[in-house]
This record gives C-alpha cells, structure tokens and sequence, in this order.
C-alpha cells in the first residue's frame, strides 16, 4: 500500500487509476466535435450569463449538426405519437387526430405490457424493423428488404462502432484497417482509436467538389497493404463533414472497388433526405448494388447506416436509428445479435420515432397534410441556408467554400497567413483561428484539423442549422473577423 | 481475389468477415439472460400463435427483470410529465396536473431549443445532474454530493463498461483483473471478455445467504496477483441474481479491503428500492465510505449506478441511468468527459425519466399521493411475490431457496440427479433442466451456469415480477416438473 502524506495530515493512497495507468486506447481517441472549443464555448455561455462584459451579446454554436436546439421545430405527427405512446390515456383525447392514435396503438401493441417502459428485442421491436424493411423498399423502387436485415441501434454512432467491433482482428502488420474519408466525421477515427485499428485515411478531392476518386482509394489502398490489413471502406453520403452528394456512377465505382479489393462496405447514409442542389440526388448504395446485378448484391458485404438525428427530422434527443446489412455472413449475423443482446435494447421511444419517420402520415389520412408541409419547410429552409452559406463564404477573400450539395455542413478551405501559422502558441493554426473567432465574435465552429484535411489546408466546419437571421448574423461576422485576421498577420 | 463457383452458375466471393476472420473477443462475449433458451421461448411463442399444439397454452418469461412487460404499471406522474415533454401543446391541457406540468417546464427549458429532441451535454443535463446530486445526498442523511460528479447514462449496463474500459490495460501477467461476485450479473462477464480483461472470480455464499466473506475476497484476490493485476472489484447490492441485501458491516468490511488492497470500487446500486426482507436496509457505498471518516472518503475510489429501470418504475425501455464517481483522478475525469461525448449524449427521455425518478412529487403536490399509492403497491406487490417465490420453492424436495431480501430475482439450488448429469446431449445439465422445463411446461428461466456458480452446484434464476397468480401457476409447474424431471432420472 502506498501511503503519502497530505497538508492536513490525513495519509492519501496514490489513487488506483491515473492518466498513467489508464486504458491507453482511450487516451488516444479525440472527439472535436465537442472538444475544447465547445468547452470555452460553454464556460463563455456561463460568463455571459453571469454578467461578465464580452464582445459579443451571445455565443452562436454551428459545432454541431443539433437542429432543435437552433430552433428546427419538429415534426407535430411524430410528437403527437410519442405523447400518445407514453401517456396512454391520451388516447381518448379527442383532440388527437386518428392516424396519430392509430400509429400509437400499433407500437404499443408491438412493446411487452403494451408499455414503452418494457425492453425490446435487442435487435429492435418487430413491427418497426418490418416498417423499416418496407421503407427501404419504396425508398430503393422494390429492391427487396428483408426484416430480419435490420438492427434498430442508439442513433447511428452504436451501429458504426458495432460494426467496427465485429471487424477488428489481428495484431502488427495483420491488423485490421479500416479505410475512412478525409476529412472525416471524427467518430470514425474515435472508434478505431478505442479499438486498436488502423486508420486508413483516403483524401477527398477538394477542387472537384469533394468527390471520391477511385484512383486515390487504390493509392490509400496499395500504401496501406504495406503494413495492415484493409477489410473496410467506410463512405459518408451525403458527406460529413464536406457536404458533397455523391453520384450513382461514382456509388457504382466505388462498389466494383470493394468488390475487386474485397472490402466490407460500411455507407453512412444519415443525411439520405438533406440534399439540395439542383442535379444532385441520394443513391443509396443498397440500391446502387441491386442494380449492379447478382454477381455484386449477391457477393458484396454492405451495411448502411441511418438515424432519426439529421434530415428533416432532427430528433439527435431521441437516439434512433437503424443499421440494414446485406450479404452478412449467417454466422458473423448470429455474433452480433448476440453482442447487441449485452446491452438489452436501444431505447424504446427512439425506436418508436424511428418508426414514425419510416412510416409516416400517408395521403389521406388526417395528418398528412401537415406532415409535408412542415417537413417541406424544414428541407427549403435548409435547402436556402445551403446556397446563402456557400454564397457568403465565397465573397470573402482568403475563403473558398464548396456547394453545400447535401448534409448540414460547409467546410470551406480558409487562408491563413504564414505569421499567424508559425505563431508558437501551441495550438494547430485552424483551432487558433476558431479559439479567436469565437473569444471575439461568440461564434463556435470546429477547426478542420478535427476532420482530418491536407497538410497545409485549413478548413473549418460550420453547420447551416442557426436560423437565417442568425446564419447572416454569424456569416458576416466569419467574414469581418477573416479580414481582421488577415490583417493582423500579414 | 478469392473466387468459388456457386450453384446457380454465379461467381461467388469469399466473405470479408467471416466467424474466423472476425473480432475474436466478440467472440467470448456470453449473456445468458438473452440466450439460447430465450430464443427458443421466442420460436415457441410464434409456433403457439401459429397454432401449433403444444403442452401448454403460454409462455411464461420469468428470465429477464422486464417489469412493464409482466404488468407492472408505470408511475402516472412519470409519464404524464414524459407526455407533456414529448409535446408541449399539451402544457395548455387542463386535465395535466400542474407539478407534472411545471416539471416539464423546468426539464423542456434545460434542453436546447427547449426541445428532447435536442442532443445534451454528453454527461447529462445539468439540471437532472443537479437534481441527482440533491438526491443522492437526501438518501445518505446529507452527505454531500456534487453534480460534478455525476453522469447520465444510458441504462445502468452503458455506465458500467465505460468504467471498465478506462481500467483496463496490460498484457499478460500486468493485464487488469476485474473482480466479480459469482453468481454475477452476465454484464460483467461480457464486458470483461470483450475487453479482453482478467475476470477474476469471487464466491458468495450460499449458505449464508448469499453474503460476501472477506476471506473469500482474499483468496481470490491472492491467486489473481499470480497471474493478472487486480484493479477493481465489482458488488452488486442488492443481488442480482442472488437477491441478497448487503449489511452495513459488510459494506464497511468490503470498504477496508478495497482501501488495503488498493482496489477500485464498483457499486452496482440499481435495486436500490428493491428491499423486501425484515431487518434489511439499502445502505449505499457512498453513505458507508463518507461514515468511515476521511482516510477512506478522501481516497477510496467509488463508482455507484443506478437507472430507472429497476425499483418500482420498471422503465427499462427508455434506458436511462447515473453513475456517481468519487475521488476520481482528476485527468482520468477529464478522459471519461472525452470517451462519453463521442456517444453524443444519453437519450434524453431517458434523462428526463431519471430526472423524476430522483425528484417525484412532493407532500402538497397534487400528484404527490397518488405517486406514493402507486409506488407502495408495487413494491409490496414485490415483497410478497418475494416471500411466495421463496415459500413454495421450498416445499419442493431438491430445490433449495435463499430468502428474496431484495431486487426482484431468486436464484434457488437444484438438485439434478446424476443421471441427467451424465446424459451426454452436449448441453450443460441446469441448461439441460431448464430447456425441458421450457419444452414442457412454457416456462422460461434462465440456467444457473449464465450467472456462475459453485463447480457441481445447480440453479436457476426466475424473476419475481410475474403477477401474482402466474406466478403461483409458474411455482407449481416448476414444483411438478422438478419432481418428475427427478423422478424420470432416478
């Protein structure tokens, strides 16, 4: 036992688990999303509250793709449901339109007790994976769908990580990679930190709009061979944090890629109804693969992720979400539904949700009506902010911002002068840039170097979320502090 | 590229991910409680709706602390303020009480955009954080409690692994060893294998009902040191599956041990409220430490969790749950922040459910009676179930039950005759028994060797949440199958 002494005499133990001996995996996982700029965020939220005198009247937070907490209302329908299926007894409420009461009672018909409260089938309740099925059937014009494919997850992060787990084996130069976009959306490099896995990083082409070159997949590809052993690719479509919408030639590219290159297919499709600009469309890969004929979806390991948080719904609370695989192994399938089965079940009114969005109000029913209209307003309002994003950015020299095609995010590429980069402050040149901006301005975006970018690039990314008297607040903001940083070191 | 001719004249690939190429700590990963023997309770409550004939006409679960799904009524109050926060309209309906509503208030205004659909902070939201400081410290006479200290997360089961993944690391003779009661909770032994952790085994025992020896402690400790490095030790009170009430005395006695031997503590504290037995009392780790004086509350390193899954809510399904760290490294801390934000947050419902869990109607509230009419019926509902389950399992010769003191399980011992030891059917013989006991009678337990137990020793584990006359007609099938099962194998 080891004792040392402490100022009031009391003897303290050295404590068993300190930085030093703590798991080291876990120390190297980084998270920028809510990193330490999202954490001085926070304190200044608290400062202002307090009445200290900052620059600025309110901190503005574009970190983070969180609708409703920047005012995204959501979707009456869904909510309706969800009151229904926890307070049964509103179900005589007259007030309640039928569909709403209708959708209420079949899931609770579906929930042990007819309560919410019961757990489910740790691979989701039954009749919402049966909805999910049909749902991706409409959605991929009749390829089929089969139930027992789909694992309802805790959003779509759980999904990820749980596929990551299943994949990692091996140790040196056998281990397993695992190839991801750079940029990235940084729970992919979390997870394979916390795993052990090799991160296979394969760069976006930034002058074509962040497109996916095949070449530069085989490039990261070749190099990685060197020294691990690549079994995933791992795409995000549309993209995160880049805001590119990729196109079915490409999705058909990329397949052929994995197949040649035998490597499992893991699309992150959470932003599959968040498209905007003209000519862009969602293919899923699911689709794509179909079309490609049997020598593809009958070989090809495929799962896609999907998630109640993004889209028109916004619901990041709620933790919905569903995984579809294809081609699984049946014995690898029995694995995961038994790992998935450790921690019981994902949360049932996230499951509830996820059914909502598969299955929404349908013409003719009282709600329907409503339905697209407040999700037509939510996606044009999202859909205005994409192009006034990217519009604004633009004018400003020193920032050069791709189309927002799709997702919720523009990462534009910013100048930063040489004397502003060589500045010892111990900090990367983007995060110093984004710790300024905000201590001046109260706006909080996270630096590129949190997504992975080309050495010598700096991006930041910044959601198109804040209202549109705020986004054209924070836009001429980004760009008054932009010039006034050029300035400063040049 | 691999290549095999399939059937149907198309090239098949081999898989990417096979049983033999996949994450071989996956692998190990067993949970009983979802099991074989629960899916084939599934597969049979499908024949039976499909109109097979069987020997008997239900299903009967007793295999998993599902309360909601055994009829366990959910708390009014609970769900009305989940209603109203789901969606808000319903804050102008007059038939809502109005503390139910002004808790939704205060809950709606903690969450951004005043909405659940809103991402917390990934410990929890503040408020709720707030709410299980004050309660926690009302719980143990005032001790005190920072909300600091605490985390939301989701169910019990996600707080306990992201305690045991910043413990583990090592390899070989220095690869952590996690200590844990056996019987335990399978969890533990999931978790453990999935990390690739020592688990290190420690006896309850039987004879004196299920309590913990310090000397027990010591040997397993000791021989552990030969092979691993012990850190943590793991109790589950009240028992699960063991359904023991902890003493005071042996909480203290356990504190010193973990103070001399420098071990971390891990409380698993969900069945709080669930104490049945005369002269049996909840006393937390927490109160014992902080009683113990200074040398051991200044340095013992505690976690304690709790969820709302348990006690007299039963609301698995919306998995909420806290964790309370005392004496946590400071930059440990700090890494825990990290690992839990990439998650994002812990459902939000789940956080609001916690939150009136710690903070329920009060004396003058206009729910405040019903509240206590509804939770008084439950949990002496409980009691008694506890006291029947206890009761006829003993009148049956072979089967021998300790006292149900408290959570909501009995873990009685069975006697299997050798013959049905020595049938070789490539089964466990309690998993045996308890398989024909599903075949035959529709009953569903869950088999001994899930949760760990004496070498040569048998038992089963059944819930006590069946109402009450299932549960009578569940006691008499398992009395009458055991007598025949024994009688079949004599």
């Amino acid at each position: 036992m080891k004792h040392k002494a402490s100022p009031n005499g009391v003897s303290s133990r050295a404590k068993v688990l300190t930085i030093d001996t703590m798991n080291p995996t876990v120390k190297k996982v980084e998270y920028a999303v809510r990193g330490p700029i999202v954490q001085r965020a926070m304190e200044l939220e608290k400062e202002l509250s307090e009445g200290m005198k900052k620059p600025f009247a309110e901190v503005i937070k574009a970190n983070i793709g969180d609708a409703h907490a920047m005012g995204q209302q959501p979707i009456t329908f869904f909510r309706q449901v969800l009151a229904l299926c926890s307070y049964p007894e509103l179900l005589n409420d007259s007030t309640f339109p039928e569909d709403a009461k209708s959708r209420a009672r079949r899931i609770l018909q579906s929930c042990g007790g007819n309560s919410m409260g019961s757990y489910s089938a740790s691979q989701g309740i039954d009749s919402v994976r049966h909805d999910v099925a049909r749902y991706i059937k409409r959605r991929d014009d009749g390829v089929p769908c089969d139930p027992d494919n789909i694992y309802l997850t805790t959003g779509a992060s759980d999904g990820i990580v749980t596929m990551l787990k299943l994949l990692v084996c091996g140790e040196g130069a056998t281990r397993t990679g695992i190839m991801i976009s750079i940029p990235q959306y940084p729970l992919y490099s979390a997870a394979l930190a916390e795993l052990g896995a090799v991160q296979i990083n394969y760069y976006l082409n930034e002058q074509k709009c962040w497109s996916l070159d095949i070449s530069e997949l085989q490039r990261s590809l070749d190099e990685a061979r060197q020294h691990c052993n690549p079994r995933a690719l791992c795409i995000i479509n549309p993209g995160n944090p880049t805001g590119q919408v990729q196109s079915r030639q490409c999705i058909e590219d990329v397949i052929r890629f994995a197949a040649k290159e035998r490597l499992f297919l893991m699309a992150d499709e959470v932003y599959q109804d968040n498209v905007y600009a003209e000519g862009c469309q969602f293919h899923s890969f699911k689709k794509v693969l179909f079309e490609m004929g049997p020598e593809y979806s009958n070989t090809v390991e495929l799962v896609s992720f999907h998630s109640t948080s993004k889209c028109y719904m916004g619901e990041c609370g709620f933790r919905g979400g569903y995984m579809e695989i294809i081609n699984l192994d049946s014995e690898v399938k029995a694995q995961l539904t038994k790992l998935v089965s450790v921690r019981l079940c994902p949360p049932v009114p996230g499951q509830a949700l996820m059914d909502l969005v598969v299955n929404p109000p349908q013409p003719g029913e009282p709600s329907h009506e409503k339905f697209i209209k407040e999700r037509t307003t939510t996606l044009c309002a999202l859909a205005e902010k994409a192009k006034l994003t990217e519009q604004v950015l633009n004018t400003v020299q020193g920032i050069s911002c791709n189309p927002v095609q799709g997702a919720m995010y523009s990462f534009p590429c910013i100048t930063i002068p040489e004397k502003a980069i060589k500045e010892d402050n111990g900090q990367k040149p983007d995060m110093f840039y984004c710790m300024k901006l905000l201590e001046e301005t109260g706006i909080c975006l996270v630096p590129g170097s949190g997504f992975g970018q080309r050495d010598g690039t700096y991006h930041f990314r910044m959601t198109i979320l804040p209202p549109k008297d705020k986004l054209k607040i924070l836009l001429t903001k980004v760009k008054e502090f932009h010039q006034k940083f050029t300035q400063q070191y040049s």
